[in-house]
C-alpha cells in the first residue's frame, strides 16, 4: 500500500483520523495478502542525502525520495512485522486514549514469537526505527500517534492553559511560584488549550539557572514576556510549545543560548527543524525565530574576555559543519561561525554575571530588545 | 578562628542568622590581623575517611576531623583569599536577598587581581570548593548561603504550596494539568511554605517517564498520594522537598528505581544521604524511606526474564562497593547486591509496560504497598 502522498502533515488532525489513516494502511495490506500480492509498506528516506532546505518557508523539509519494504523479501520481512507491531499498538493507544513513551511500547511488543527463540524487537533502536517509519509513512509526528519521548523544560510567564485530559485543569504559569510548569511530553491542541496569553514575546532560554535567575530579577513581568527554559537541546513537548506560541499565537520567539556552536545549533533546530525531522519542521520549527545572544562579539562589547572557556573539538567540528549548511549562509552567521573557529573562545550565558547578577535583566537583554540587535 | 562546633545544623536558621555567622568568621580574621597572628580558617575535613554511618539515626555524618588554612601558608594563601571572596559575596546574596547559580558567583568573582596577571579563580572547581568549605566552616547548606546548583525534578499531587518570595502564590500540584510543578533549586521553608498536603505517602520515582505514566493512570489520585520525579540522581532541591515532606509533614516516602545498582544508589542518597555531603544529611535524608522496587526478584515474580538487560561494567563495580557499605549491610540488600553480581542483569521500571501499560499501577505497586513488601 503505498505512502499518503500530497497531503499537507495538518497540525489539527484528530486522533480518530489518525487512527483512521493506520487502519487504512492495514487494510490495504491484509487486501495485498488476499490478492496473494507481496505486501508493500512505503514511508519517506530519511538522512542527510534527501533532506532539503526550503528557503521560502525557512524551514527544513523532506525531498521526494521514499523507501518501500516488502513483506517476500528476506532482508525486510523482520522490519515488516515489527512496523506492523508498532502500528497495531499505536491504533490500539488511540482507541482507547492512552499514551505511552517510546521505551514502554519497546518493553509492551517485545516478547519471543512461539515456538521459536526470536525476539519480536533486540533492542530500542528496533522499535524506534518502526516509529519514525510509521510517522513518515502517515505524514504526522509521533505526538499525534499517541506516543512520546521523555518530558524536559519549564514554561513560566502569563500564560493560561487548560488540560482538557485532566479535569480540565486551567492555570496559569506566572502564578505558579518561582519553579514555574513542567512542560510535558506532549502538547497537541487538542489535549491542551493556550487560554489566554499576556505577552509581547517568547524568550527560550537554554540553561535552567538562566531562567531562575530571569525569574528572580523579575524580567518577565518587566518586560511582558514568556519565558521557556529547555535545558540543553528541546525536547519535542516543548519544541512543540514553542511552535505553537510562535504559529497559534503570533508571538515573536527570541532565543538565547550560550554564545557556542552547541547553543546555535539548538537555536536553528527551534527555528528551522532539524534534519533528523526534516519531515516535521510543519509541525515543529519557529521560521521568524530570532536569535538574541550570546554572541562572540558580545566578548568584546561588554569586556567578557576574562571570562570566556576554550572551544573543545567538537564543538569546532559541529562549527565547520554549521557554515556549510544552506540555512547558516547568511553573513551574520558566517561572521560567528568564522570567528569561532579562529579565535576557539566560547561565551556562556551565565558569564554575564561578571558585571553583575542584574545585567542580563536591566541591561543585556533590555538592550538587544530595544535595538532589534538580533542574529537571523 | 576556629569552626563553629557542637552546634547541631539548624534547619530553621533565618538568612539574618546565617549572614551573622559568616560576619563573625570575618571579623574573626580581621582581629587576628590587627592582632599581627596569622588568620586561620577551620573547616571539616571531608572525603570516606572522615565519614560515618550514624546507626541510631540512620544516617551518614563526618566525623570530627577538621582542616585548617592559615594564610601565612604560601600553599593556602590563594585559597584562603578565594574563601574570603566567596564568603563576601554570599553575605552580600543574604543581605541583599539575592540569590544565585554556584556558577554564577564563580563567574562573578572571576577577575585578575589589578597589578598581577593572577586569576582569582582559573575554574569553578575552585569556587565550588570553597562553597563547600563555607557550607562545613559554618555548619549549614549552601541554600542557606542563597547559592543554588540547577533544579531538576516534578511535584505533582494534592498538595498545596506557598512562596513568598513570589507575589505569594499560592497553588496546588494536583491541579496544573498533567504537566506538574517544576521543583525549584532552593526550597528553604523561609521562602516556600508547604500549606496543605492531603497524602498517605510521597512515591519518588526515578525517571520522569514513569511519572507520566502514573499520572496517565491516575494512580495519585486513586491512591491519595504525592508523586515526585527526580529524573536519574534527585537534585538537592528536589531532595530537600522530599525530606521536609518525610520530616515536617511525618509522610512515609517510597522510592522507586529502576532494579539496578545505580537505582539503588539513588534511593540510599535520599535515604541516608550521601558521602559527598555527609555533613548535611540532617538537611537532607529520609531515613525512614523504603525501597519499593524494581528488584531482581521481581524478574522472577512477574515473569519478565525477556526484558532484562545485561549490567553494565560500572554498575557492577558499584553493587561490589555497596556491598561494602555499613548502610547496606542488612539481608535483604546483600541478597539483591549478590544477585546483581551473580547474574548480571538489570530491570527497567518501564520493563513493566511488558504486562501491559497500567500494570504497574493497578498491580505493582499497590500489591507492594498493601503487602508493605519494601526493602529497609
Amino acid at each position: 500500500m503505498p505512502k499518503q502522498k500530497n497531503k499537507v502533515a495538518k497540525e489539527k488532525e484528530t486522533p480518530k483520523q489518525i487512527a483512521a489513516k493506520i487502519y487504512d494502511m492495514a487494510k490495504g495490506i491484509v487486501a495485498d495478502i488476499k490478492k496473494e500480492t507481496d505486501p508493500e509498506f512505503v514511508t519517506q528516506q530519511r538522512g542527510k542525502s534527501n533532506v532539503e532546505f526550503d528557503e521560502k518557508k525557512g524551514i527544513l523539509k523532506l525531498g521526494d525520495k521514499e523507501t518501500t519494504r516488502t513483506f517476500l523479501n528476506v532482508g525486510h520481512a523482520k522490519k515488516f512485522m515489527q512496523t506492523m507491531l508498532v502500528s497495531a499498538k499505536a491504533h490500539e493507544y488511540l482507541k482507547h486514549n492512552k499514551t505511552a513513551s517510546i521505551r514502554e511500547i519497546y518493553y509492551e511488543l517485545k516478547h519471543t514469537v512461539p515456538n521459536t527463540k526470536e525476539n519480536t524487537f533486540e533492542g530500542q533502536t528496533e522499535s524506534d526505527s518502526c516509529i519514525v517509519d510509521l510517522e513518515h509513512s502517515i505524514n504526522s509526528i509521533r505526538e499525534k500517534l499517541n506516543l512520546h519521548a521523555n518530558p524536559k523544560g519549564t514554561l513560566y510567564g502569563d500564560i493560561t492553559l487548560k488540560d482538557k485530559m485532566h479535569h480540565n485543569d486551567t492555570f496559569n504559569c506566572g502564578k505558579l511560584g518561582r519553579g514555574g510548569w513542567s512542560i510535558m511530553s506532549r502538547l497537541e491542541p487538542e489535549e491542551i488549550d493556550i487560554m489566554k496569553i499576556n505577552a509581547k514575546y517568547v524568550l527560550v532560554i537554554e540553561t535552567e539557572a538562566m531562567y531562575e535567575r530571569l525569574v528572580e530579577e523579575r524580567f518577565p513581568k518587566d518586560n511582558n514576556c514568556i519565558l521557556v527554559s529547555t535545558g540543553g537541546q528541546a525536547a519535542r513537548g516543548t519544541r512543540r510549545l514553542i511552535h505553537r506560541l510562535h504559529t497559534e499565537k503570533k508571538l515573536p520567539v527570541y532565543v538565547f543560548t550560550d554564545g557556542d556552536p552547541y547553543g546555535w545549533y539548538i537555536y536553528s533546530v527551534i527555528k528551522q527543524g532539524s534534519m533528523a525531522l526534516a519531515a516535521h519542521s510543519g509541525f515543529m520549527a519557529c521560521p521568524n525565530a530570532k536569535y538574541i545572544g550570546m554572541t562572540l562579539d558580545d566578548i568584546e562589547i561588554y569586556d567578557l574576555q576574562n571570562v570566556t572557556e576554550k572551544m573543545k573539538d567538537g564543538d569546532l567540528k559541529r562549527a565547520k559543519e554549521m557554515m556549510a549548511y544552506p540555512w547558516f549562509q547568511n553573513e551574520a552567521w558566517q561572521h560567528q561561525l568564522k570567528k569561532a573557529l579562529k579565535e576557539k573562545v566560547r561565551i556562556e550565558q551565565q558569564a554575564l554575571a561578571n558585571k553583575s547578577l542584574e545585567f542580563v535583566a536591566t541591561e543585556y537583554l533590555p538592550t538587544k530588545i530595544k535595538k532589534k540587535d538580533f542574529l537571523p
